[in-house]
């Protein structure tokens, strides 16, 4: 009984990689599940095998039937089982069963295959969606963002009373600035270091282990990718409507032929890991709290188990806001929702502008342009060993001076096609940090305009029985604390951004200027092998 | 009676130039000799007129057959007349008729017409021949290179005697650095400045005209470009064979939109007239003397019509070298003729590659390169613009320092787009210069190789009874004394490109180093616009 699955979108495979390609409407045959690194091997009606992205599929026919049910949102062979969590496909040697015990899960999730076919590249992208775009936001945000795919409408979140067995809350003060977080007296702050090579069954699969050195414990934490994603999903499920979740790095920016891969990808969990770490609701809550500072295996487990059954995910998070400032009516609500909107908006298009540039910029650097150095100092040392061949006497300063020169454009290609690793990458890293948190706030803005369409209309639904006028009341306070919310998150990322813009400009104009500073020092010790006319 | 003519090359025409688009082989009819600046206007066979470039055309049954005995050669109409002048199509408003009175000819060189329907571009190709290859050996000089087309073979040359009635002399001393050039006690030199435009018959025939003020007299002589062309083909036919004449510039190394192109033309002409003036042999030829110090109109005319008489012209001029030095053998002749041939050979090798890449620089430079430093500044700005609209106090001191970052890019962007013309430009002129130069070596080198075939096969010679032992003797003096000028001209090669290349690469340097250091001053100052962290 071979498991066949739905094509939910296009896939192309790529040429030597042992992919299969797939259209959209498709059905095909799932072979082999255990694969790993979000590939699943299939066979498609003409009988071609290969891999597919896991999330390019729909299991049909699944036995609980959520996967029909998020048919609208495209949901993907791994988010079929209940519980949005990620184990998905389960490790089985039997191909044509899934098992969905979630018992069995921890296990199944950790020993799934990452090495086989796709060798180092699947190493690699562990628990990253294959086939995600590059503009920093997955595929996946947008099929499992909680808002509008699954949980309560704004009418029912608006109405929504904090889970009574939750000591959570969400507080809001009034600080110089306006609505503030409650800022930790001490800052989290975290170290990611030491990546290991790891593997499992014999070198059959294998993995990347990070340690992970909170500043609060200073006792290291192993993590593999995958928990990171695992820790994303939880917190864009929690935070995710009040928030900017962004998401986990992917191959982005550098490209990942220019610089090792590892490394960069351990600079990339650093930043976001560090972004986290800085936001007071995220850096304080449970979730976080126990990926950072869980004391052993089963802790781990248990907490793990614990998260992936909170409720008070999507816009209920707003249950929990509290704040002592005055109520604001939903036209001043609505007014402030705009001005961050519009502000979220052209920052998005003035980031991404810089990145356009940037990007161009890097190519030049470190393509054409040190190439064209190099050909300038190679012509000067030709011309010079030229000279030396004259058998013209007394033309030594010359020819030495001019090779020199030669050799200076050649430092000079160097510096330049260096260069751009140490300041524009930071640059452009910050900026695509930003283009990820950027790209979560329309959804975040979507949600509160729901949430004033609602308010705004709450007169009609008392008129038609369909709430109480205690319900309005209730409707416009929460609205209220949503908006709260909104303002002390947009307060906190304008403070970020102030340190963050001003670091990253500072490093770069001060990187820049040594760069250009070295050049003109280099040039002139090459003009001084030249003899004063 | 319409004029025809043959067409020699074919010529494609620029759209909206009024131009008419020939082949080879055609038999076209003159319409108006009078357009000037090297066009003339003709009808094709199919009725169609337009302008073609007279260099492209051979008059047939041209009055005195001059036209047809160099048909060999590619002779143009400008040069189908006796004498290898200038004048070529005479200035009548008949068009029919070719008026090769010599007696007219002044006249109406300076009366040809140079405006007209081809506007600006005319005013400054006056006299250049249009469809000249921009590689700094015109057509012209392939055409009209004597040794190879006219003038007397190596045995006549080596055989023949100096001119009784000639008190010139090719002196050739023996110096520190071996056989050199007899050098002025005080070194020639002339300004070229105040280019004017001037016009005759009420406007209708535009050309400029340049003040040549030499050293010696301190008094401006006015010459047109035409001028100058006459001179540069005077001394390439009498020193040719001896000497680099290189070619006078044509549109050449930065483009003729990118600089105001009789300020350019006038520094180029400069460059020419400056290398000229050192060269101790062409410096003091009575021609050149005559071009620089003519006392007045008819002292020119009476000069020039000597010049164009002047029988030492071509290999003929060896016949005037003076040495004291000891005679050279064939075989140590061969040697050092072979030396140059490589040193020459590789020398051209390197300078062009060193153009080459000096050009693909230059379109970088003044091209993409300040385009993406403009969109760097520029996305800079716009993030300040976004930021400052942000609501959220005190980011003025980021904001503002952003402003200042992405004008400094901006300013960047003009010092990057604008540096080019202030080194790169005299690095490309002054390899220009010598590519010209060492691209007359191989015709240079040619006539010594041939001489030393006729040398080596005196032998055979004599027992043919084909030259006495007494002219076995002379050719054997006759190819040292050759060998003698050709090494005081590399001597002098030698020398002056030491020099120059010291000049300019220090220049080069110095505004290189003086432009890194400005950026990296600009950034430095950016840098200090942001708040310390």
């Amino acid at each position: 009984m071979a498991l066949q699955a739905q094509v939910l979108y296009d896939f192309t495979a790529e040429p030597g990689n042992h992919e299969l390609s797939i259209r959209q409407g498709d059905t095909i045959t799932v072979i082999d599940q255990t694969v790993g690194g979000g590939w699943i091997e299939a066979q498609d009606s003409s009988g071609r095998t290969g891999l597919v992205p896991e999330g390019y599929l729909q299991v049909i026919g699944a036995a609980d039937g959520a996967g029909e049910s998020r048919s609208g949102g495209g949901a993907s062979v791994t988010n079929a089982a209940e519980g949005w969590s990620h184990q998905g496909v389960a490790n089985t040697q039997q191909a044509d069963v899934i098992d969905y015990d979630d018992g069995e899960w921890d296990d199944d999730w950790d020993d799934q295959s990452e090495a086989g076919s796709r060798g180092y590249d699947q190493v690699e992208e562990e628990g990253g969606a294959a086939g995600q775009s590059t503009n920093g936001s997955t595929m996946k945000i947008s099929l499992n963002r909680f808002p509008f795919h699954k949980g309560p409408s704004a009418e029912v979140y608006l109405l929504a009373k904090a889970p009574a067995d939750s000591r959570e809350r969400l507080p809001v003060f009034i600080g110089e600035v306006g609505p503030v977080w409650l800022y930790p007296s001490a800052p989290l702050d975290c170290l990611i270091a030491d990546p290991k090579k790891e593997s499992k069954l014999y070198g059959l699969k294998s993995f990347i282990e990070y340690q992970i050195i909170p500043n609060t414990t200073n006792r290291p934490v192993t993590h593999r990718y995958k928990h990171f994603d695992w820790l994303y999903e939880r917190l864009l499920d929690k935070f995710g409507s009040a928030l900017p979740i962004p998401a986990l790095p992917d191959k982005q920016v550098t490209g990942r032929f220019e610089v090792d891969f590892i490394k960069m990808r351990m600079e990339q969990l650093q930043s976001w890991m560090t972004r986290m770490c800085r936001h007071p609701v995220v850096s304080q809550s449970s979730v976080f709290q126990l990926f950072l500072t869980h004391r052993d295996e089963k802790e781990w487990k248990t907490g793990k188990r614990k998260a992936e059954k909170d409720e008070t995910v999507g816009p209920m998070i707003f249950s929990l806001v509290e704040t002592e400032a005055a109520e604001l009516d939903a036209i001043n609500v609505e007014q402030k929702c705009e001005h961050y909107s519009r502000f979220t908006r052209s920052m998005d298009d003035g980031v991404r502008e810089l990145l356009s540039v940037g990007h161009t910029h890097w190519k030049r650097c470190t393509g054409p342009l040190p190439k064209e150095y190099e050909r300038i100092g190679r012509a000067f040392k030709n011309l010079s060993t030229v000279f030396t061949s004259s058998g013209y006497p007394g033309e030594e300063t010359l020819t030495d001076a001019l090779t020199v020169a030669g050799q200076t454009y050649e430092e000079i290609a160097e510096l330049v096609a260096q260069q751009p690793q140490k300041d524009l990458h930071f640059l452009l890293e910050t900026n695509n940090e930003y283009r990820g948190m950027l790209g979560c706030f329309p959804d975040i803005i979507s949600v509160h305009k729901s949430a004033i369409e609602k308010v705004k209309e709450s007169d009609r639904l008392v008129l038609a029985g369909k709430i109480t006028n205690g319900d309005k009341k209730f409707m416009s306070q929460r609205l209220s604390g949503m908006s709260y919310t909104l303002q002390a998150e947009m307060n906190h990322f304008h403070s970020n951004r102030i340190y963050d813009y001003n670091r990253v400009m500072q490093l770069y104009l001060q990187q820049q200027a040594t760069f250009y500073q070295q050049i003109a020092d280099k040039l002139r010790a090459a003009l001084n092998q030249f003899t004063t006319l």
